[in-house]
């Protein structure tokens, strides 16, 4: 961790200046609500004022699978889902697809840590096996989800990942997840970094019973117990109770953030590696704008834990980096917005009694 | 009113049929929250399932000036700004300009009863104009609106103009509104129908100070005294307390429905012209969706009336029909979402555990 560069912070200067722009446009101070603030953001991360809309906006999503899901069955659904939405996304028939064509959002997948045979993808799409790190992360209530070795090589993966992506253009990212039993790990991250019992924190993930619930809140709370120790570590946390997928999903919000590349974070497994990507540079989340709400409770302790203040919020638990999608032309708008709307002097238009 | 045909129900097999889909489709059942209500209505309100995204969807402007604007100085901006603002959306200034571009909609701009010279308009689009109703609606506090004459033909005007527009292609509309002082009226009609006190419905408009809010809390309050007697005859009390863009406005709203083309209803005034034309026939509302809540209270006390659940919560107070205009997109979303994505079957993915 010793050699990660520091985040810089974004420029106030052109928040401040896309904030007085907003008075001049035609419309009452303020009217724009919301958008006014997504427009200051805009600003900042783009260094410039009116900032220009996003071109090339690019998810990434990174798919593992998790042992707790098989041992402890904290599940709805069997492990094997998560290799057949792999092959769903490459298809182009999930629902993040079905959102990025319509915003004209290009869509990468990668197996971080897949439960599938090693070649399940080589006559379709090798490159998207091509990074994995292991088959499958460990049961984290009773084991390590990962070798150290392991974990830097994720942290690493998710960097060179956000690297090749804004060298190749990408100016707005957006990291998307997909694996089985995801948010038993989130939701442990996200209690430890919260400091929030585990029944606090574990939700209905895919829509589990009540049943399960309790078999799921009980592996959160072993599992929490175990990485107690590793607060301190963020790296060691997520070998300790994490998992390959979200080291490398940690590792590609923190090198975003040092590209000043802003990210527009989806829901309970981004909020959770925003929490440990906090936890290494505060200033990484400055970077962040909280695209949705998701029904699960640790997503919302991520969200308050960052104050951080979701553009959407309409009851989804999908991941994918829907909710991040939806929040998308929201900022669009905000952008265009303030580079576009005619000024009180250009339209001539009065302004407001003194 | 007595040649007013019945308002048609949407099918509601399509939107069973679109829930249905909804379970079929590769994520967790209810994964996408509101958007599978959302595809539900779009699914009853086209008749088919799966639906199409909306194709030509276009915004009708209704401007107009209010006499209370000037005699109670309810507004902080000069009626002027009126007729300005009906230039900058002709030539492409305004907010709703900005965001109609953004998302392929065409913009029409009517002047219903602006208080500007008869020719302002002659050498740029003379046919905005061409409609107008009367010159500034009457002052409500002390007097009527309109005259019997000239709501009725405001009203038949807005009926006019939908049918133009459907017979053009438009397949779903959305009301937009300018005119200082229009809160003002709008929070009138919305006391009336919601039966609230004037000061539940009086708010800070175009953003006014705590000694404006007060004479205009007043003017309300008087307005809606002068109208009670004519609750049960909703044109007489549009002529009464409302004015002519709302009155346009009214059958506008009520000639979609009748002609079964959705709605995104805007802000405070579409809120309050929703309650008119619910008072007229009830099924109307069925083929409306709330796009967003204002800040303003008469516009939560609208929705809560009438029951419609925003899309949009941004703290914007604009009109225009900019805040019905964000929720688009997520209309759209919700309709491509149900169209394109793949079915467990189709996909090979496995579906929950028993």
């Amino acid at each position: 961790m010793h050699d990660l560069p520091q985040v810089p912070l974004p420029d106030d200067e052109m928040r401040e200046a896309a904030l007085a722009r907003q008075l001049r446009l035609t419309k009452p101070a303020g009217a724009l609500g919301r958008l006014e603030e997504l427009s200051g953001w805009a600003s900042a991360v783009q260094g410039r004022c009116p900032p220009t809309r996003f071109q090339r906006p690019t998810v990434v999503i990174f798919a593992g699978d998790h042992g707790i899901a098989a041992t402890a069955r904290t599940s709805a659904y069997p492990s094997e889902v998560t290799a057949q939405m792999v092959l769903n996304f490459i298809a182009g028939g999930a629902a993040v697809n079905v959102l990025a064509r319509q915003a004209g959002v290009s869509v990468r997948v990668l197996d971080v840590s897949v439960d599938a045979e090693p070649d399940y993808l080589d006559a379709i799409a090798p490159e998207v096996a091509s990074h994995r790190i292991r088959r499958s992360s460990g049961s984290i209530d009773k084991e390590d989800a990962l070798t150290s070795t392991e974990v830097h090589a994720a942290f690493e993966l998710g960097r060179v990942i956000a690297d090749q992506e804004i060298d190749s253009g990408a100016d707005l990212l957006i990291p998307g997840d997909m694996g089985i039993g995801n948010t038993t790990p989130a939701a442990t991250l996200t209690g430890l970094l919260t400091k929030l019992d585990a029944s606090k924190v574990t939700g209905m993930g895919t829509g589990i019973d009540d049943r399960t619930w309790m078999r799921k809140c009980a592996a959160v709370r072993d599992a929490m117990h175990r990485g107690r120790a590793d607060l301190g570590d963020p790296i060691t946390l997520l070998a300790r109770v994490g998992g390959a997928d979200l080291a490398a999903m940690t590792g590609f919000l923190l090198q975003a953030s040092i590209r000043k590349t802003p990210v527009i974070l989806d829901g309970t497994i981004s909020g959770a590696c925003a929490l440990v990507a906090d936890r290494i540079d505060y200033r990484a989340k400055l970077w962040w704008l909280a695209g949705h709400r998701s029904t699960e409770p640790a997503h919302t302790a991520a969200l308050n834990h960052l104050d951080l203040h979701p553009v959407i919020d309409y009851s989804m638990r999908l991941g994918e980096g829907t909710g991040a999608l939806l929040a998308l032309p929201v900022l669009q708008a905000a952008t265009s917005l303030l580079a576009e709307m005619s000024t009180f002097d250009e339209a001539g238009v009065s302004e407001q009694d003194a």
